[in-house]
């Protein structure tokens, strides 16, 4: 039994999932990129395969034709759009994924996200740095209105870690009733959010766009902008022409449409840039990758 | 009724404060410099004044002999050493301050520290900002150790938000016990303390240093060091040598024992700094405004 790895960095922190996979007598097969791979290099990879940990390169239908060996994708995330599940089906190639896992670590980068542009941290340190003692007020999360769209696990949790530091949190979900939040959230539609937010955090699924130029057009001035879910959903160019006419004071990105990001919002200072690694902790990559494991064992009838 | 102003900055943030007083109809004399106020242009802007929202100018003696109709000092902020709290008394001035002010300010820039340091987001949104697309495994909060030193009002606020994150919150502190604590922490001897902790925070009063040579040695490798208390409580030549050995992996520093601070610790980049500005923002400075103009409500005995 042969499983490949295309996550860049599996077991990179803990050793325990490779562990298990070992102790099970499989062979292994490592990313020999230390990055995402392309369809070319995965059809490469999977030669022999029988399952994938699976980070987001190209899973479709020309992969599984090429690959018939290949019984079982486990993501090491959440994120499925790189699988067609379809094409997967059809292949008899069963698919699962993580959805617990990076809960935690998400919500908790979100709000240092948050932390870190409305208290104005990243300009106090570099003029510090610079031998230059200048204050200035920031905002404190508290009483400030955040917007959260999309309230599935993340969003949820997110909503947790905001109220616990006295923010008056705004829900967008078209999927979610006021009976469904917990938190005394008050649920808004898209308009009447982006109007109020002060701060507005993406933790919604699907590939469609959602803030665009026509949503930076009704927020309220200098309003800060978090996405740690899809680079799709916000129109890059419309967020930088946002930032240019201070509509936008700050905004972080985790996430980018074409990764690793290297564009035009890496010249902005007031753009706080990490590299997708919202759910890179020790304690959420031991959790998830274990999970993971399970999955792809279960999945490949290996265990019962 | 006549109440003077003499902080540089009153409701500059926000008008509510200034509007209770003129809900009342008293009259509000402005402070005419933006700027403290000397001995001289103190006693001349109390001149028929009863009551007065103080800053950092001197309240002495003769201050109080020169304006007999100064009734009430209502400091906003915390510190007296202004104010001859023993001459007022004589005078029959009635003093006060607004010690809940800071907290909440205060316990949130510090959660803040701990997670930029924590997650290791400096040095990845450098590199971001040079076109590197660089992951790296950061901590998560949850179940880290984290020791409070100092469980005041800032300390138990910020035990409270480390204990929302999930993490393992430790106390030290001589005049409280096992009984006090609000969260389920674990009370612990200094040396106990520093040995088991992944991040320690500075919560504490007095003026001899809590930090040195021995206590940085007995501490685990990789420690996370934060200080938002007073500049003192650490020895910054014996930090900076714990910095070099790794002893430390990171700090953050919002006070200093000589401020501005232009000292050897800005040439670190995993040292986090900040001008002595936890407390500044905008809700900090209107919550203690308006608690300040409640207190000299009360002191005129213009209320209930």
């Amino acid at each position: 039994m042969k499983i490949g790895i295309s996550t860049s960095s599996f077991a990179a922190v803990d050793k325990a999932p490779l562990d298990i996979l070992k102790s099970e007598g499989i062979e292994i097969v490592e990313n020999p990129y230390g990055r995402k791979l392309t369809e070319t290099e995965i059809i490469s990879h999977l030669k022999g395969v029988n399952g994938l940990l699976a980070g987001l390169e190209p899973l479709n239908e020309n992969v599984f034709k090429s690959c018939p060996e290949l019984k079982a994708i486990s993501r090491v995330g959440i994120g499925m759009d790189n699988v067609d599940l379809a094409a997967a089906k059809t292949a008899g190639i069963k698919v699962s994924n993580t959805p617990e896992g990076p809960t935690d670590a998400v919500a908790e980068m979100t709000l240092t996200a948050a932390l870190i542009l409305s208290r104005s941290i990243l300009p106090a340190n570099v003029a510090m740095h610079q031998k230059q003692w200048k204050k200035s007020i920031g905002m404190g999360l508290k009483n400030l209105n955040i917007l959260i769209i999309g309230y599935g696990r993340i969003g949820l949790r997110v909503s947790k870690l905001f109220s616990a530091m006295g923010a008056q949190v705004k829900i967008c979900d078209p999927v979610v009733s006021q009976d469904d939040l917990q938190f005394g959230e008050e649920l808004l539609e898209l308009t009447d959010g982006l109007k109020s937010a002060e701060i507005i955090t993406l933790h919604a699924g699907g590939i469609k766009p959602i803030l665009t130029a026509a949503e930076f057009e009704i927020m309220k001035d200098g309003v800060i902008i978090l996405n740690s879910a899809r680079g799709n959903l916000i129109n890059e160019d419309a967020l930088s022409e946002a930032l240019d006419s201070n509509k936008v004071a700050s905004a972080w990105l985790d996430v980018f449409k074409k990764e690793p990001y290297k564009g035009k919002l890496t010249e902005y200072d007031q753009v706080l840039l990490t590299p997708h690694i919202s759910t890179y902790t020790v304690q959420c990559r031991r959790d998830m990758e274990i999970a993971a494991v399970n999955n792809i064992l279960r999945d490949l009838e290996l265990v019962k």
